[in-house]
């Protein structure tokens, strides 16, 4: 839930008449996305989303964020596209911040989702990833292994005050994924956050991506591993083996899974866990207490871990023998 | 901003199915609005509000602000209109909360208002005087001199904590407006809320009002005294005459303010003054510092306050001789 920025009324006029979209008709901002500002924009020529990108969206990751989605949607992925201002530039300024104008996407996230929307999800997630393989820039996953090694040193001496015991659960695990962690495996483009917020249905059908801000090239049975965690645990923590059944079966319907990669679930989900683990852990320590962010809670992640340690192989994940 | 209830995916479908207004395509929740959560809703029939009413707002007020938005519509009054259900309800409940469906208002608030903005606003606001005069139902002023009163006794014991000496000051004033303070001026409905981002334009000209939920039955001219206050001071606390002229010129277009208000502006817009300095004060005081609701802040009103102690008569606001 985050507005951080005001925006003047000669500023927002300004920028709106850079496009040709007409003129201005409403203007308001979303009480969702947690790391930018996003308002509803309508104008003449419909609605619009403009995003103010703020703090933790690194100006010079724009360019790649923007063009993947335009590369995407080139390849029928539904997710918002940038819209060209009169200067053929997606990559604008407003209020001293980065800001990009992109189309509204229908749909709706999905509050607590059901199986179908665990498959329509699994089956996205493929052709997403497919469609990403001949994009051409590339980004740095910065919350893989080294990352969480840097966040872990961050979050270390007040881990405790979170969660107790919570320092050295984390340490142990990281110390197993320093042993056991490949990088071998299928590479491309990553979504890397793809949690039900950011995936739109409409009658039970997927009708939208977005919210790129973390994407990054690196395995691409990460991506599944981040969906596992997001998606097919029911909000007392227990594993929902048959959402997950039907998230990865659809998945290979589009993209079949390798050996080495169902090999590696286990692993990839152990680490995914830990990921959000460390980043909600971080938070939790540095948010303000006046922020106007809701915080999310790390022990939700823990709990998600501790599963994964205890997961023997891909079939706990609910997939038979390939 | 605020979105304050989470509603779940098969609440909110049954909601929206109880109107004749086609299947939901999207649903966000929007970062205004202290006092309510409030969801932009697209459906196949266009774009709709979805207001959940929170603490402040009493359920049994409800029919009087649903039904005074379609009385006012009903007069030419730009505002939201309560969308009706196949059982013809307006007032209905969703997540334990009373809720409504209202239609979307297409427009923007000023951040900064100009003199033609204040002039519009002038303008719309004697109009909504004159077309709330035949509407039959009534509710009761709760923030006019008692409720002032009683919002004094909350705050004296902390006021000082928010503004030094504020305790004697308010107390000073407000055994100066007990003395002074009239109720025989002409009445009718009064928005009593009539802040900039409560009134909608589309190229410098009102295109709606919105947020009745104050809305109440009091003196006329005490809705212009809190516009006085809420439109024509500078960010700096500075009086713009000017702007200040420019509505209350526009204003008397539509609807010729007696000797006796005219008389009572200055009182009327101390006693509009004090009341926002005492909610704001309050909110101060009593607001959590987790709270997704950004403080304003009550120095602003109390210099307002001072400025109208030094008035001398209504020509101090811009008016000529009447």
């Amino acid at each position: 839930m985050a507005v951080y920025t005001d925006v003047s009324d000669e500023e927002l006029e300004a920028f709106i008449g850079s496009y040709a979209i007409g003129a201005l008709t409403s203007f308001k901002g979303i009480a969702e996305g947690v790391e930018n500002s996003n308002y509803l924009v309508h104008t003449e020529a419909g609605p619009f989303i403009l995003t103010l990108y703020e703090k933790r969206v690194r100006r010079e990751d724009l360019p790649y964020f923007l063009a993947l989605m335009e590369h995407l949607a080139a390849r029928g992925i539904s997710c918002p596209l940038p819209v060209h201002d009169r200067d053929g530039r997606t990559l604008k300024e407003l209020a001293g911040r980065p800001a990009a104008l992109i189309s509204f996407l229908e749909g709706l996230w999905v509050r607590r989702p059901g199986i179908a929307h665990c498959a329509g999800l699994g089956r996205v997630l493929a052709q997403f990833h497919l469609a990403g393989q001949d994009f051409s820039m590339s980004r740095a996953n910065d919350l893989s292994l080294p990352g969480w090694q840097a966040l872990y040193r961050d979050v270390s001496a007040s881990a405790d005050e979170v969660i107790a015991g919570l320092k050295d659960e984390i340490g142990r695990e990281l110390q197993h994924l320093e042993t056991h962690w490949t990088t071998d495996l299928p590479k491309g483009v990553i979504h890397a956050d793809l949690f039900p917020d950011n995936v739109f249905f409409l009658d039970d059908k997927v009708s939208g991506l977005i919210d790129f801000y973390f994407a990054c090239n690196d395995m691409l049975a990460y991506d599944v591993a981040v969906c596992l965690n997001a998606w097919c645990f029911e909000p007392d923590a227990s594993f929902n083996i048959t959402k997950a059944r039907a998230m990865l079966q659809a998945y290979e319907q589009e993209r079949k899974l390798t050996d080495a990669e169902l090999a590696n679930l286990p692993m990839l989900a152990r680490g995914a866990a830990l990921r959000f683990l460390l980043t909600r852990t971080y938070d939790w320590l540095n948010t303000d207490e006046n922020a106007l962010v809701k915080f999310k809670d790390p022990n939700e992640y823990l709990r998600k871990l501790r599963f994964h340690q205890r997961v023997k192989s891909y079939r706990d994940y609910g997939l038979g023998k390939h």
